[in-house]
C-alpha cells in the first residue's frame, strides 16, 4: 500500500522509476495500460502548471507502453489499424495514428514511431493494443511479430527542457524536430530519443530500453537539471485541457469515430487505402458527423473533478442537451474553467453561449470555444 | 478525486453500484478493465475476512466485464481462444477457461457462460478480452459478432448468500448448482444469476444487464440482507490467497503457460480440438512444464503488502532462488502468512522448506504447500 490510498499489487505495474517517483513524495497514482501513473506531487496542480511552464520537469510515463510489430507484412498490419496514410512516413518519424475497428470505433490514439521499414512502434494510451494488433496478425495470418519489449519513456517537458538535454546528451538534440526521433548514447547504450511528450510546452522522450536503467537515467536528468530548476512532475490536467490534448476513455472511447473527435485530419477516408473500418469511416464522412470536439471555457468559480460526464445544454440549463464536458478544470492563467466536449454540429461554433450543469449541482453560463484554448 | 486518493476521471469507469460504494464510505479502489473495484470498506482485511467466513457480504465487481460473442461462428470462435474443450458445455453452465495466445501464453482466465448455441459471454480479469477477440474474428473474417454488453455483477458471497438470494428472488435460487446459472426477474426485468464468485466461501452474482437499476438492485440486496448481518464488502485478499484463488496479472501474465499455472486440468494439449496454441503447448506439455503455482507458508510476523515479486530460495537465503512471491498477505486463521509462488520442478513438493525475502528486509522461514490452503 502506497502513501497514495491506490491498493498496491503486481497486476498493477512498477515502472523503472517508481523508486524514485515514491522517494520524490508522490502524493497519488493513477493506472494506465497496467502501470502506475504519478499524478501529484507539487501542493496543487496549479503550481505544478505554473512551474511546468516556466521551468523544467521529469516525468515517468512509462505507461505509454510500446507494441512492437515487426516482419515482412508489419508496414501493411500498421496500415490496416489506421485510416492515416502512413506510406509517406520516414525513418525517424513519429505520426500520431488513430487507430479504428470495423465500425470506425477508436481503439487507440497513439504514436507511431517508425524505426526501418518493417520495424514500428505504437506507443499507445489506455487500451490493450497489444492484443488488438496480435489477434489481427494471427487472425489473418500476417507475416509479423507483436510484442511489447522493454522500453520505458521517461519525459522531459518545459521551456527549459532543451537546454537540459542539451548538457545531458550534447549539441545534436537540438537538432531534432518535433515529432522526430534520433538516438543518444547513456552508459554505453543506445537510446531513442523523441522531440515531443503530452504537453504544449515542449520537450522530449527518453524512450529507455532497459529497465535495469531506469535509477540511472532518472538520477543523470534530475542531476542535469538542478540548475533549470527541475521538479518531478506528470501530465497535468490543466494544462493538457488548455492544450486540447484528449485523452483516450476520457474525451473519446470505442463508441467514438475519429471525425467527431476532430481527428478529421489524420484521416483519409476516401483513399484507397486499406485499412479496418474504411466502410464505415467513408459513410459517417458522406453524412457529415453529428458531432466535434471542442473547448467550453465556464464560469462559476473553480469547479471540482469532473469524475462522470457533465451536461452541456445551448443557452440556459432549459436548453437541448448538446454535449456534456469529460474533462475539465480550474485555469489559474485564464481565471476561468476550461473544459472539453463534443458539441452537436447546430451549436459547434465558437461564441455559443452554454451552460454546464457541473456535479455539485451549480449550472455553470460558458461558451464553446476552439481548441486549443487561446 | 475520491477519499481514496485514486485520481478519478471518466476513463477509469465508475459502475452501476458507485454511488452506493461511496456513500457505504469506501476506503479505497483498484482499477481493473479501466473500471473502478473498491478495495476496502471494513476497519481492516482482517474484519472483513472474518465477516465473509461468518455472514455475507456484497460486493460490486462490475469490473468483470463480459465479452459477448454471438452469431453462427461463435462457438468456433470461442474454441479457438481456450485449450479447454467447450463442445460439451450446456446452455445454463459455465466453464472456467485459460485463454491463450499463438505461443500458449495466458491473455486472460474467464468465466464462459453459455447462453446458447450460438451465444457466449466470457466474464473477464484484467485485459482487453474484447480487442483480442474482435482481432481475431476480423482478422479471420469469423461471422460473429463481438462487444460489450451493459452487464455489471453484483457478487453475493458468504454461508448466508443462499438464505439472502432465496429471500429475495425465491426458493428455486437454492437448485442452482455451483458453476451453473438461471434467471430470475427483478423488477420486471430478466436477470441473469450465477451461483460462484471470487470466494471459496459461497455466493451468487448477479449479471444485472441496465446499468439504470444499479442503485435498486444494490437497494433490495442490501434490505434483504439486513436480518443476515450483510456488509458492504470485496474480494478479500487473505481470503483468495487460502482459496489459491489466481489473479490475472499478479500470479501470471502473457509470459506464462496455463500449465505452468496450475491449469493443466482445464486444458486438453493432445486433442484434435482446433485452438490458437495448440502446437506450442503441445510442446510444453511434453517437455513436461519447468515450474508450477503453489502456496507458500512462512513465518516473521505479518508481511507487508507484495508490491514486487519476493524470491523464494529452497532451504536458507543462500539457496537457490526457486520461485517469486506475487501475492501474499498473514492469515489470522493460520496464524503464518500465505503466499502463491510457481516453483522450480525440483523444488515444488509440499513439505520444500524455503526462506522468502520480503521487501521489508527479512528472511522468512516457510514451506511449499498445496493449493488451496488447509
Amino acid at each position: 500500500m502506497s502513501t497514495s490510498g491506490l491498493n498496491m499489487s503486481r497486476r498493477i505495474r512498477r515502472t523503472p522509476y517508481t523508486d524514485r517517483v515514491e522517494q520524490h513524495g508522490v502524493r497519488g497514482f493513477s493506472v494506465v495500460n497496467h502501470m502506475l501513473l504519478p499524478k501529484a506531487f507539487a501542493p496543487s496542480v496549479e503550481e505544478d502548471y505554473w512551474h511546468m511552464r516556466a521551468h523544467v520537469q521529469i516525468w515517468d510515463v512509462s505507461c505509454q507502453r510500446q507494441v512492437e510489430i515487426q516482419g515482412p507484412d508489419a508496414a501493411r498490419l500498421v496500415q490496416w489499424m489506421t485510416p492515416r496514410d502512413i506510406s509517406k512516413a520516414r525513418i525517424g518519424q513519429c505520426l500520431y495514428v488513430p487507430l479504428i475497428d470495423d465500425k470506425a470505433g477508436m481503439v487507440n490514439d497513439p504514436v507511431l514511431l517508425k524505426l526501418a521499414p518493417d520495424h514500428f512502434w505504437l506507443s499507445i494510451a489506455d487500451s490493450d493494443v497489444l492484443l488488438w494488433a496480435k489477434g489481427l496478425a494471427l487472425g489473418a495470418r500476417l507475416k509479423v511479430s507483436v510484442r511489447e519489449p522493454d522500453v520505458s519513456p521517461l519525459s522531459v517537458q518545459g521551456p527549459k527542457a532543451e537546454d537540459l538535454m542539451a548538457k545531458l546528451f550534447g549539441e545534436h538534440i537540438r537538432g531534432i524536430r518535433f515529432f522526430n526521433f534520433d538516438y543518444v548514447d547513456f552508459q554505453g547504450t543506445r537510446q531513442l530519443v523523441q522531440r515531443g511528450g503530452y504537453s504544449k510546452q515542449g520537450g522530449f522522450e527518453i524512450y529507455l530500453n532497459d529497465s535495469a536503467l531506469g535509477s540511472a537515467l532518472w538520477d543523470a536528468v534530475w542531476e542535469a537539471g538542478q540548475e533549470f530548476n527541475i521538479t518531478p512532475g506528470c501530465p497535468n490536467l490543466i494544462e493538457r485541457i488548455e492544450g486540447g490534448l484528449l485523452s483516450y476513455g476520457n474525451e473519446f472511447t470505442l463508441e467514438n469515430n475519429p471525425l467527431e473527435c476532430g481527428l478529421g485530419k489524420f484521416c483519409s477516408p476516401d483513399s484507397d487505402l486499406e485499412y479496418l473500418g474504411r466502410e464505415a469511416l467513408q459513410a459517417i464522412a458522406a453524412q457529415g458527423h453529428a458531432r466535434e470536439m471542442r473547448g467550453v471555457l465556464f464560469d462559476g468559480g473553480p469547479c471540482p473533478p469532473c469524475g462522470k460526464p457533465w451536461p452541456v445544454h445551448a443557452g440556459d440549463a432549459q436548453g437541448p442537451q448538446i454535449g456534456r464536458i469529460t474533462s475539465a478544470a480550474w485555469s489559474p492563467r485564464l481565471q476561468r474553467n476550461v473544459g472539453m466536449s463534443m458539441i452537436e454540429k447546430a451549436y459547434w461554433n465558437p461564441g455559443q453561449t452554454v451552460t454546464v450543469c457541473s456535479a455539485d449541482g451549480l449550472h455553470r453560463p460558458g461558451m464553446v470555444c476552439a481548441l486549443p484554448f487561446a
